[in-house]
């Protein structure tokens, strides 16, 4: 497996913080060629400043880190977190079912080998950043994500209103998270929330019949490279908990997964046979393992299930059907629900965060924005004040597919319902006619969902509907969402967004050819197309040949126009 | 050249006129499998009804139409225009380029054999399609558009708005274009305009450096398979004149060209020896050919050349750059704009349509509403009431590069200023950061766009700013586009449009594979994404294993609640 990541002439840089001198926040710096201008006959350069691009690929991009994947990657927070001291490290872990798939020797060869033992919070300390956040403390995690949400902003003299303080209230006020459990210190701090830069999710995990541990966490790295914010590992089949030691031990973004599967898994796909005991479980596994933020469908009630018959897709989420099943059968509310206070006082020892999973959003056009998804949205939002009053970090899922027309009222709605929670949408696909380019279908919805204030973009490959994302998928899917999250960060006018449009932009009217690849969210693939057009060098290409070059064009008129003015 | 186009258990169908029995509009219907539902043990069979596609491909879908691409297509409009009786078949070629070309020896084993003598209008009648709406008449092109335009709704019981005399009135006043060249009677009919469908354009065409006439002609038949609407040759290389005769003979849909590509290449490319005796000849020639519509810059005017100069691109338009050029050597206005009553004269004799260029249009989202934009907008918005004077239909080109907040407003001021033209954009891009990947960042730009009024997208494909496009980016980008417009037309409600999506959905919660490939924009794509993941049959796939798969969960609640209640 490649290891290492390496973007052409990028250089790994690390900002220091103010408050937190020690803190060293990553960032690709791109150094550019300077302009060249012709003036009587000699050439004048002049240099252009380097572009600071947002780097989620951690220590993978570093060429003085050397990575070990049996090892992990460095434990980059661990200090943070021990010199608060209100967590204590455990003697034993405490899920039954992860014991025992420690001691089950069979199992020894899939085994990640340098387990540490668990964190949890002292008995009765608040130890989530929200929870510090109200206190009005500014932890590094804070001071780190402002400094990131800010990039080019000080060497270009760009104002700007994210300052640590901005990122505490926010996290405070319940409008933004930033996901950071206690055990997975190999972390980065980041941050979701509507007045900060649009992120992105991908999801990656096998399913009962393909792909192995050492693919997943080659994808896990692949996604990372190419711009993931989060990771999703949705895996459903076997050895679920042994490859999530291998992601979380490996990744430098946040890991969130989707508890019920596994804990499905525990009682053999027999949906009526889940209990709160096996759930509960199978949460403290996790949360001991490091997974950031949970998927909860604790929004399914017994008396909204019904509300999706008459839908023409039924119920499309995996873990919304699960419940809508298990409520079904049992004729009682679910135990995500019944137990949502529990799950929280669960999640908050650890700083786990809770995505309310929206199981009953819409899986197609017809479906959307319809009584069924909305009647969950208002579970939501019940379900958030209480997570936010045990300090537990909330986002809302959304959905799914949603004509254009449609998609301003998801995101009015969720805000109010939701209180200003931060919003998490799957696309949302605008069509539902082109299998095989729903990358592209929802990436529509996506930008305009994002720039409406979602704060976070689930991603879709093109495989969506079809089949499983290969690595190429995970590509594509990763540069498409990018492109949507950006979009929307340049019509939210974020502080910093437009200086790599502007810095591209430039150097296409310069023909500094490499600039132009180097500042792209995909150099290799931007530089293989131009290669495989047989280009002239020089001031013009094989698209328009030499006397249709309208930017040469225009650079020799403005140049006229200098010299007669 | 494979030249016979099939789609998988599709049917070309022909629907006849009412006011013209005579006419045949074409379309693709697609059978769908039944839906199978278990009822005590026992399968039942509910039928679902056909799916009518709107069809680009002409004959070469029909089976029952043998192709010969050195005949070219039936001549499908001929008659009608012969029967009008305001047309005369000329006795010679009036281009003097056009017989220079056709008595050149050397030419002989490129050129397109049957060439039939063009027509023109006869002295003083008004042959445009607007000047027949102007004075009450339907034509059998407008009953064709509007049976076009309702595909499904007549079978499914849809209201629809769009009648033959609702076709009239749009292109009476403007706010329609119907591009039909007398002499490209190949072309199906078909309408442009904001009431109606969302078109897309495709652009081909070779350079100085590039691919053949085969290679072209194969593009061009590509397109229309994959959902063209029209198609632009935009060649800049040698043998224009040939290209472009076997593109339009073998064209189903309406070509448009920029003609003074090849006025400059007349002129060797020496941009300041452009004349309008040249201009002149190379439209006659253009429109004795067949050219449905030509993009012409004739908004550059002298005083407004400069405000490009602070832009970060300047000029990024072919046509805008070569007119600035020659405004500012000859300080005086184009002949484009000073002859523009003389070219309206021209193409009203033939019913081309001009599409007025926007030489100005920013190429990067730092230039995007900017003046100089704007004011080549005032400038359009004065010549097309000078077309519309003539009869000529007019339609009005937009940009370009523009970050998703400043979409609405280029919408609004198109309208505003140009008297309800149709408007018809490229992309526009919504970021400069993806090279590689702009079919994409401009579907985003397309689609919302669209839904805001605009009547056609021109698209782009991901080779965009990087090389000329191969077949392949051919198809990307005609899908992506076709993506982008339907998702237009579902947001602005079309008739008919949805019935797509949910015949779509409804085989995807039935299980009914075969039927989601053949109802998608690309039923080869995704049925070769589905194979590849090794799918199991049944009610249920590789993406979730089958403990794992919501819909047949939900469907099976959905039995569950049937037989509770």
């Amino acid at each position: 497996m490649k290891q290492k990541i390496k973007f052409p002439r990028s250089e790994k840089v690390y900002l220091p913080g103010q408050l937190y001198p020690h803190i060293r926040v990553a960032m690709r710096k791109v150094e550019l060629l300077p302009s060249v201008d012709l003036q009587e006959e000699e050439k004048v350069y002049t240099p252009n400043p380097d572009v600071y691009i947002y780097d989620t690929s951690g220590a993978f991009s570093d060429p003085a880190v050397s990575i070990d994947l049996k090892k992990g990657l460095p434990r980059l927070r661990e200090e943070w977190i021990i010199s608060r001291k209100d967590v204590e490290q455990l003697t034993e872990i405490s899920s039954e079912y992860g014991r025992m798939r420690r001691d089950d020797k069979s199992l020894d060869h899939l085994r990640f080998e340098h387990i540490a033992l668990p964190y949890r919070a002292q008995k009765g300390k608040p130890i989530t950043q929200m929870a510090y956040a109200k206190r009005g403390l500014i932890t590094p995690e804070m001071e780190y994500v402002s400094i990131r949400e800010n990039m080019n902003c000080k060497e270009l003299g760009i104002e700007t209103h994210i300052t640590p303080e901005f990122v505490r209230r926010e996290i405070a006020e319940g409008r933004a998270v930033l996901p950071a459990n206690i055990n997975h210190p190999e972390a980065e701090p980041m941050i979701i929330g509507r007045n900060f830069l649009v992120k992105i999710n991908t999801n990656i995990g096998n399913s009962a019949t393909t792909s192995g541990i050492d693919e997943e966490v080659e994808k896990a790295i692949w996604s990372c490279k190419w711009g993931g914010d989060t990771l999703m590992d949705l895996s459903t089949g076997e050895n679920i908990h042994e490859t999530r030691e291998w992601i979380i031990r490996n990744c430098p973004v946040p890991v969130g997964t989707v508890p019920i599967y596994q804990a499905l898994e525990k009682v053999n796909g027999i949906v009526e046979n889940l209990t709160w005991e096996i759930y509960r479980d199978t949460l403290i596994e996790q949360c001991e393992q490091g997974v950031d933020y949970f998927t909860i469908h604790a929004g399914i009630r017994l008396h909204n299930v019904h509300l999706a018959d008459n839908r023409l897709c039924g119920i499309v989420s995996r873990g919304g059907s699960i419940m809508s099943k298990w409520c079904l059968t049992h004729n009682r509310e679910s135990f995500l629900y019944e137990h949502f206070d529990d799950i929280c006082d669960i999640l908050a020892q650890y700083d786990v965060a809770v995505s309310l999973g929206d199981g009953l959003r819409p899986g197609s056009i017809h479906d959307a924005n319809d009584e069924a998804q909305f009647a969950e949205l208002d579970t939501m939002g019940e379900l958030v004040v209480r997570a936010w009053d045990k300090n537990v970090q909330a986002f809302i899922e959304g959905p799914g597919h949603v004509p254009m027309h449609k998609i301003k009222e998801n995101v009015e709605r969720q805000v109010e319902k939701c209180h200003d929670a931060p919003f998490y949408t799957l696309g949302p696909l605008v069509t539902d006619i082109a299998p095989g380019y729903d990358h592209i279908t929802s990436a529509i919805g996506a930008a305009q969902i994002g720039w409406l204030g979602t704060a976070m973009l689930c991603y879709v490959t093109p495989k969506e509907h079809l089949a499983l994302p290969d690595k190429e998928d995970v590509r594509v899917g990763v540069i498409t969402y990018k492109i949507a999250a950006h979009a929307a960060d340049l019509a939210k006018g974020h502080p910093g967004a437009q200086v790599r449009d502007n810095a591209l932009s430039k150097a296409r009217y310069d023909f500094r050819w490499k600039d132009q690849f180097d500042l792209s969210l995909d150099p290799e693939r931007a530089q293989s197309y131009f290669r495989a057009g047989h280009h002239i060098d020089g001031e013009y290409c094989t698209m328009c040949g030499p006397n249709f070059c309208a930017m040469r064009l225009s650079r020799d008129l403005k140049k006229t126009n200098k010299k007669n003015s």
